[in-house]
C-alpha cells in the first residue's frame, strides 16, 4: 500500500480526465505511479476481458499503460530536475510525441504487472523514459516513450 | 456500409476475443478491417471518455486501433500472398511482435478515425504493416506493426 500521493494525484483537475492516468475519468484505467529510487513503478492488473488470447494480456492494455506510465513519469522527472513539489505552479503536463513497445513474451493474464521506469534523457520539453513490464518476475515486455511538455497555452483552462 | 465481411470475422472462434478486434469480447473494440485496392482500411469512432485531454483522442486507444489493425492487415496480406481465402484452413493468426507509434498531431475526438495499412514486407513468419491514421483528412498518427505468426501449437484449442 502507497500512503503518499502519485504523480497523477498532482495533475491539475482539468488535466485528469485521461483514460490511462486521470483520476477524474471514471471509465478509464487510472494508473499510479510513484518513485522507488531511480525507478518509477506502477502496478495494475488487467480485468479478464483485457485479453489477446485467452490467458494473455491484450498489447493494447500493454502499450496505454507504457504511455501513461512514461508521460507520468517524464513529468515527475522534470518537476525533480528543477528542484520543485509536483504541485508547485505553473503545472507542467506531458503528452506522448512517441511510443515503442517490443512484446518479448506473452504477457500473463490474472497478475499484477509491475512496470519499472528509468529516465534516459531529459532536454528542453523532451522526457525520454524506458520502461519494463513485469509479471510474476519475468520481464515480458520493453517500451519506451518520448515525453513532450504541452505548452502552456494548449493547456485546457479551469 | 461494408457489405463483405471484415478481416477479423474470418478469426476462429477461440481467437475472436481480443478486447481490440475480437467480434465474441463484449466489452472490447471490435475493430473492423478491409482492403480498398493495395490499402487496409478501418474506421473507428472513439467514445466520449476516450480521451487524453478534453477533446483529443487517447494516445493508448490509438496504439490500439494501430495494433490490431495491424495484425489483421497482416493476416489477410499472409493469406493473399499465398492465394488462400482468409476461411482456408489452417488458421493463421499474427500477434504483435513490436509497436511504435508516432504522434504527429493531436488527434480530434468526435469525429471518425481512418486507419489505412499498408503491407511494408512479407517474410517468413513476419509481416510489416504501416499505418497512417486520418481525423478530417488529416494525419495525425503515424505508426507501424512487426506482427509474428502464431506458432500453430500455440492456438487456443478451439
Amino acid at each position: 500500500m502507497h500512503t503518499k500521493k502519485a504523480f497523477q494525484d498532482y495533475y491539475p483537475d482539468q488535466m485528469s480526465y485521461c483514460f490511462g492516468c486521470g483520476r477524474l475519468n471514471e471509465h478509464g484505467y487510472k494508473i499510479k505511479s510513484y518513485w522507488q529510487g531511480e525507478e518509477s513503478i506502477c502496478v495494475f492488473t488487467p480485468q479478464s476481458y483485457h485479453i489477446a488470447v485467452p490467458g494473455f494480456v491484450y498489447g493494447g492494455l500493454i502499450a496505454s499503460l507504457v504511455d501513461c506510465h512514461g508521460t507520468g513519469t517524464a513529468a515527475a522527472a522534470a518537476y525533480r530536475s528543477q528542484g520543485r513539489p509536483m504541485d508547485s505552479e505553473p503545472p507542467m503536463r506531458f503528452v506522448t510525441g512517441s511510443l515503442h513497445v517490443d512484446y518479448l513474451k506473452p504477457t500473463p493474464l490474472g497478475v499484477p504487472l509491475e512496470l519499472h521506469g528509468r529516465v534516459k534523457e531529459i532536454k528542453g520539453r523532451k522526457v525520454v523514459v524506458d520502461i519494463d513490464l513485469f509479471a510474476m518476475g519475468e520481464v515480458c515486455v520493453r517500451g519506451q516513450v518520448v515525453a513532450v511538455q504541452i505548452p502552456e497555452n494548449m493547456l485546457p483552462a479551469n
